[in-house]
């Protein structure tokens, strides 16, 4: 009996390519956002128009940050090896760990631990607080007086019926925290996009991705750039510049 | 006078977030599909209402296309690094050369050049064909008779408003083929692609980009499977199983 | 003041490079062998006769075991993108997580965490195994009878004089665990490197990165056989034509 | 008729592993160079002693080059994921692309192409000069007067009696160059590495995979750096200072 390897994405025959169950052609080209289709394959269901709302305006939301370690990444990967667009986004993408794009996965593993208690929030969020030393999803270098992003996450999730016990939680969270420390952490992007991406059914193990692809996007803009106005081999030569031998012993 | 790094792209401050010049949080969320940001992010300018149509049926059409080998080089690495989904993924992106998502910007290049030749498209088709033994962008080792991607491919950009030169001497280019060869090789999903793409106003240097922020998303939903249902650890298996070793003597 | 980047490692000027405080082209190629220059990289001092050994035969232990996911990932990086070689290198390194060369760490830090306490190897090893279901660095998938490189690493410890306590942990680790609970589990090749990398001073947290030099070999052998013998497309024509399209509800 | 997958690398069973045709643990641990096995792997035999001292120079010469642009894209890739470092390295593996690494190979490829010609190298040096704008392996950014590296590779080759066509045309063609355009450009160190693997028998199109296995040795040694006295954060925090936002339009 020969191996069999079951999916239940794409398939393709001498005339048709599926997709989700789904002629890719005929059924999905023009009829369905990228958005739509980047939930639906990891979901296997399409989104509600609500959900299609609040998941696009996540996606835009993890985008891009600016010329952060792993956009940096990129550009100087992009200097080395021109000729190759998909390493340079390979790199970028490999700085998706758990410094920066992970909290968007932390915020919601640590949300969907607390609420596995059948408790109501505000007790939950005051043992949270108690039991964990550094809460993900709260504080931001940056943004020390609240991440411009977090209100309108919880505008949108209300608007399109979407916020759940994640969103819900991480709100007592951080309401606890203050009151428990007398310190005011305001709710980061990254932890109320992954509450949010929990709140429309994805499993903690797989958010950090939708980062991934959302930044995949943003990488490209900044390769894009790095091509029409390079800044790779300027950083290289300031670094080189100011490159200092130490002797070790 | 100290080094400065400029940027059309993103910049942050303690209260605001500015993505392209404008406020992330209140004039992109919720105000912009992520498709649109993605060509916005390289265009620097928003897409029309067609643009927007057609561009996302590119990105939809090249997602994914099943158990493909950078899809499998994904799911292995997987298998070996279960904890690093950024690491899957980057295998994944780093399998978007020259043999298989590459055609996309070939055919976009090959057609960019001959437009240079400010002549009818049907000189340049038969010149081209004539100069080139391998046409990129035509033919498919699956779909002999015709990728199912390419006619809705057109209709779209007659729909659109974006049929441009690229998909008009791609068009053109086909039946110079057909007709100087005798054989007849079909328009493919990534040739068609990338010459709307070119249509769409990208350059070629970029497009190949484009297949990789799709794919990204493909990407993902395949990573997903795979820690649904995996086939990493069957596929090793299946080779170690037939693995045979010949003395290179 | 402006910024300064310290750096023990490599710096040039017009007339000289120097590469750990030594003049690279005079004091060091044709001086040291490689893999003696890549234990000076991290630990900042040359290794001994007897710990450049030990080392090297660590190195040429670890550096390929046959067609691994992660071999299979990097030769189907170059399937799809041949013009890349380090794209398919850096596949196959994405794969050196930690579900197989992780287990190099693994056991390092294990033993590490054991040794703090100041108490004989046999009374830790009992309290090691009682504490954890599973130790990284005991059995293997198919060297089930023990792994033949474990007691040639012991041997060439013995011989170089480099036999240090994390290897004597790890020996009675596996006579504790056979006691404790009557199963006869080899130390695998994995974790008496882990342990010897150890034993040759390095910190568990840079260990799993010899793993990675070494295999980088390793896989340049594969990558040359892709190229000379390719089985990348038979592989995914294996997959492809047992692909099964299953519904997802 | 099942499938079976070739190799003459290597192959487990229950109680051996064996390596190139030979007994891993018995006849190439402790028996072998970490090197002299990388040579091993790629050209399937086991180099003489002369070609074993030159191919470790050349390792050697090629592992580390400071805080080179693939440097810094591996640095900052620890800085936004710690946990990975497979992920650092691989970033820092795909900047071994055209610009820097990629010399050696483009040098071992030019020189491999005017040595088809059976015509003496002086005679083909002046065509080969008249004919290309650009030599690989002439010149260098920072070694103006000429690259240390370049006269011990030279001497190597002489002493070690791998002295071959490729390092002969080569210095033929830095002379020819000079002569024919007044300008001296030195044979930098990619240049004369790249013709001294070509000369141990090693095809073009796998040269650049030693210099990526040397790069991975200098990358570690990178990485335990950044990870002992990080720059990526201050790096980031550089550029993030000095970021000018500029209106595309």
């Amino acid at each position: 009996m020969p191996e069999t390897y079951r999916t239940s994405i794409g398939v393709s025959t001498l005339d048709s390519i599926r997709l989700l169950g789904k002629d890719l052609p005929h059924e999905l080209m023009g009829e369905v956002s990228f958005s739509d289709l980047a939930f639906w394959l990891v979901a296997l269901r399409r989104p509600t128009q609500g959900e299609s709302r609040m998941f696009g305006a996540v996606l835009v939301a993890l985008a891009d940050h600016g010329l952060t370690p792993t956009v940096l990444a990129a550009r100087l990967t992009l200097t080395s090896a021109p000729e190759s667009i998909q390493g340079a986004m390979a790199a970028g993408i490999l700085g998706g760990g758990s410094r920066f794009l992970g909290v968007v996965e932390d915020a919601a593993r640590f949300l969907a631990e607390g609420l596995r208690a059948d408790e109501p929030h505000a007790e939950v969020a005051r043992a949270l607080v108690q039991r964990h030393p550094r809460i993900p999803g709260l504080g931001h270098p940056v943004h020390k007086d609240g991440d411009p992003r977090t209100p309108v996450i919880y505008a949108l999730a209300e608007e399109t019926g979407t916020l759940g016990p994640h969103l819900r939680l991480l709100r007592a969270v951080a309401a606890a925290h203050s009151e428990l420390t007398g310190r005011k952490l305001p709710i980061n992007g990254a932890g109320s996009c992954g509450a949010a991406l929990a709140d429309l059914g994805f499993d903690p193990g797989i958010i950090r991705g939708f980062a991934l692809v959302a930044r995949a996007a943003g990488l490209l803009g900044q390769i894009a750039e790095e091509i029409r106005d390079p800044i790779g081999l300027r950083l290289y030569d300031a670094v080189d510049r100011h490159a200092q031998y130490v002797d070790p012993r």
